[in-house]
């Protein structure tokens, strides 16, 4: 793989007609803001100062230390036009061998240029999202190999559960944007499966999507996918950033391939990359946490800094996911008291660069059980402290990332709506205050059935989805169901009430039209 | 029952000898923190800036509409000695009536001399709790009526279990006291359960206990034999708060005649007293947040103000408890977004006093499954952010309290270690900040058996006592375990490894001979 793929010939079409295509944009955009149900849990933001768990000191102290490794130990940059651009740029490449070494002049000089807000643009703009200051927004699980529901147990990925997830995702205005693949769907096969999955994702929802970092032709056509599902032009696309991927350095210390060609095709076109370093700490990671937020945001900074590389200006956010390991075994830990202290640093480290901060929310749970609940309950719990502005994973994920639960969705988004219940603000007007209430109840009372109360019982209180506050005897009665019950029955039901967002019958001939031209064409590499 | 209990005969004996007494006491103590294994989470503190949802107006708002509730509606004080006193402290008394109205000044006159920290002191003084400050003290469930585990069901409250549930608390550090009464153990005739279950908490724990507001006499007999176990004379009893009783308000606005009565013989004696207004909203309060915070905090500061009226300087917490109702039914919920928001505005306001802050570690549950987690995780986080001092319920709390479980106990201290961890400092030192480690490993290499990690493998993180991070094939293949089934294994093993803590057998002859005679004697009434 070379230079920026050239995606002349696809977008032809959509360059050749741009007044019409932005009316029927415009019209489409209108009959979906008129068709869709008031929508809650939009444009959530989280004003509250954010905590912190390093000092002023100690944060300049994994900052400096990251750009010592930075300096001294540099980073393996997996990709020949890379190192090339990071020499022109000033990084010093040692010949014949990955190495490349960044000056902290040099890295301060690229963080100048990122932008600390920008929006993603969805097909429904509706669902377009701000991302950075203190907007906060939630994406589905990604990526997962396996599937699992209670009835059919763990599977691997397919293309039937693909679907169901991406329905469930759109089901819930609290699941701002899909993530990516909630599931890899093996039985697509490789060549092919970005062009299904994504195209799915654009007729399935109408939120902003992930494009897999797997090759330059992969995210060629997932732009050009995005683009005719919004239907604007190529300029436009370039205007307003509309697609996401994600980048994993290889940790320690090393960038691959595929990595660093997505950067070099999303930053290049203007489109959003999260670079965000798997650092294990015991493992990927030295076994301190403040060692592994130095590798963290070394790396972190060199992938960043690379974007800005490619295009001054370029959308990008850091990404924060240093967890531990089982100390025994080696396997990863999640939602553990080292994971929230190093999402709180890694928010700290994010808003020290003016960068819109990723975080994810984990566990490592094999059921629906209370650790489930707890692990992602304390990784919501560190990453709304911590000003997260994009939470990745933030509904179905288990089992380490590697299961896509459907029970386990319908849990978090209760958690999520719960979070964003909690961030709004608490209403001290003079009637909320309640004297008069106070007043004509007096002591020894009750409120059940006063005017303060009965004006406002449909909207007093969050209503949640899986919570059971039955009295014993009615719970027991009713065959003792817990939550993982519940969440069973709800997933189902959601399914059931799926309703497809509206599609302009035109974009989504064109959608087709591309997806089969591409298939003959032969797809994408499968190995890179 | 009328002013202060005369206690003076039971003291007797003590006052008699208090050097031999004192020798014996400190004897004891050197024993005690010989044999005691190296213990954790003690002396927790919570040193980072706490949580905010109130702005500064609105926390001021919330403060005057409750002097206003004092002032213009007033309290129904539901003991004739209460009011005399209130009255002589310069409260307005309705003649003929229960209701008492409380001046703005006089109220800020008593707020004046509320100590904002104090030492609860334990019979083993490694036990003795700091409240107040940035201090964190965790204390057992309290006072439920039913006990459950999984394989004896749900039943009412009895003296084995209640022993089993002290034993359980002695057994981990991180349950800093007792709350109380476990579970209601109501095989024990009322009018002498008092005593066993207090000559127990003496024996079977060696940290600070309730004594319930029943009557006076329940809590002469408390101070008692606190005095007994910690082999004091009655002076340094004084000196030393050694003993807290729990004073909930009877909601909306009303202090009932055992509470009061508990106040008077708790401050008048240097004891401590945590008001803890029980104020639902839509219920017991006014269904707007708001509005329950404001009455939340009259009923807060009058029976705090009243402490004061009694002695100045008694030490006292201020407690918060308010939450939501199920709109639909009526029924208590808990660890819902509504009670976080209240428990942090209640830190506000506890904090604008000067007052240490007591919450609870709430949920509603009727099983240990992912909602007993999340809801508790939830209080969990906003009883942490909102810097609570003194959280009851800390460990067993199922089903909004009617339940002690002993399954969600082993889940909740192993959640309140998780929440002690994550208050740790992260270390910085430049050792902790690993660059040799990283320049030994290099780009492309791991960490599991580096001098660096190897050094702090054994100590590097917390090791959970219930989590299940096996992988999933190993998961499966010893049956599929749930947080429950480890609960329920890990409840029985710690009950099996129970160790009594050390008593001098004076102390214990004494404790008994009290108990005999006071049961003699027909205990307390039970007709209040």
């Amino acid at each position: 793989m070379g230079d920026v793929v050239n995606i002349g010939p696809h977008l032809a079409r959509a360059s050749e007609a741009p007044t019409e295509r932005r009316r029927r944009a415009g019209r489409n955009a209108e009959r979906l803001r008129q068709s869709a149900a008031t929508p809650k849990y939009l444009n959530l933001t989280n004003p509250a100062p954010k905590s912190a768990i390093l000092s002023e000191d100690g944060l300049e102290a994994i900052h400096r230390a990251s750009l010592t490794v930075l300096e001294e130990i540099g980073i393996d940059v997996i990709l020949p036009e890379a190192r090339e651009r990071m020499k022109a740029a000033g990084a010093d490449v040692t010949p014949g061998t990955d190495r490349v070494r960044f000056d902290r002049g040099l890295i301060a000089e690229m963080l100048a240029s990122v932008p600390s807000q920008f929006t993603m643009h969805a097909r429904n703009p509706l669902r377009n999202v701000a991302i950075g200051a203190d907007n906060v927004v939630f994406a589905q699980i990604a990526s997962a190999p396996f599937v699992a529901d209670r009835d059919g147990g763990r599977r691997a990925g397919n293309q039937e559960d693909f679907r169901k997830l991406l329905k469930l995702a759109q089901s819930y205005d609290v699941i701002h944007t899909t993530g990516g693949y909630p599931v890899e769907p093996v039985d697509l096969h490789a060549s092919v499966r970005h062009l299904d999955c994504l195209s799915d994702l654009v007729k399935l929802t109408d939120k902003v999507f992930q494009v897999p970092s797997l090759s330059g032709r992969h995210i060629v056509d997932g732009l050009e996918i995005a683009r005719i599902g919004r239907g604007v032009t190529v300029e436009q696309m370039e205007r307003e950033p509309s697609l996401f991927t994600i980048c994993n350095t290889s940790s320690p210390l090393r960038l691959d391939g595929p990595m660093l060609q997505g950067i070099i095709e999303m930053s290049s076109r203007n489109q959003v990359v999260v670079v965000t370093p798997y650092t294990l700490a015991g493992a990927t990671a030295p076994v301190t946490l403040a060692g592994a937020l130095v590798q963290q945001n070394a790396e972190a900074l060199c992938g960043i800094a690379f974007t800005q590389m490619v295009r001054k200006g370029a959308p990008v956010m850091y990404g924060g996911f240093t967890s531990n390991v089982d100390i025994r075994t080696g396997t990863p830990a999640f939602g553990t008291p080292e994971y929230m202290k190093t999402v709180i640093a890694g928010g700290q480290l994010a808003r020290k660069y003016g960068i819109p901060y990723r975080s994810s929310n984990t566990n490592a749970a094999n059921s629906l059980d209370a650790q489930a609940a707890y692990e992602s309950a304390f990784s919501l719990w560190a990453l709304t402290q911590g000003g997260s502005n994009f939470v990745m994973h933030a509904a179905g994920w288990s089992e380490g990332g590697l299961t896509a639960s459907f029970e386990k969705f319908i849990l978090d988004v209760d958690m999520l709506q719960m979070v964003a219940e909690f961030l709004t603000p608490l209403d001290v007007s003079p009637d909320a205050l309640g004297l008069d209430a106070m007043r004509e109840v007096g002591p020894g009372g009750h409120y059940f059935v006063t005017p303060h109360t009965l004006a406002r019982s449909a909207s007093a209180f969050y209503s949640p989805i899986l919570s059971d506050w039955r009295s014993y005897d009615s719970w027991a009665e009713a065959g003792r169901p817990t939550t993982y019950d519940h969440a069973n029955r709800i997933y189902k039901a959601k399914l059931e009430a799926y309703v497809q967002p509206p599609l302009d019958p035109a974009i989504s001939e064109e959608l087709d039209a591309f997806v089969a031209r591409r298939k003959a064409e032969g797809g994408a590499p499968t190995e890179l």
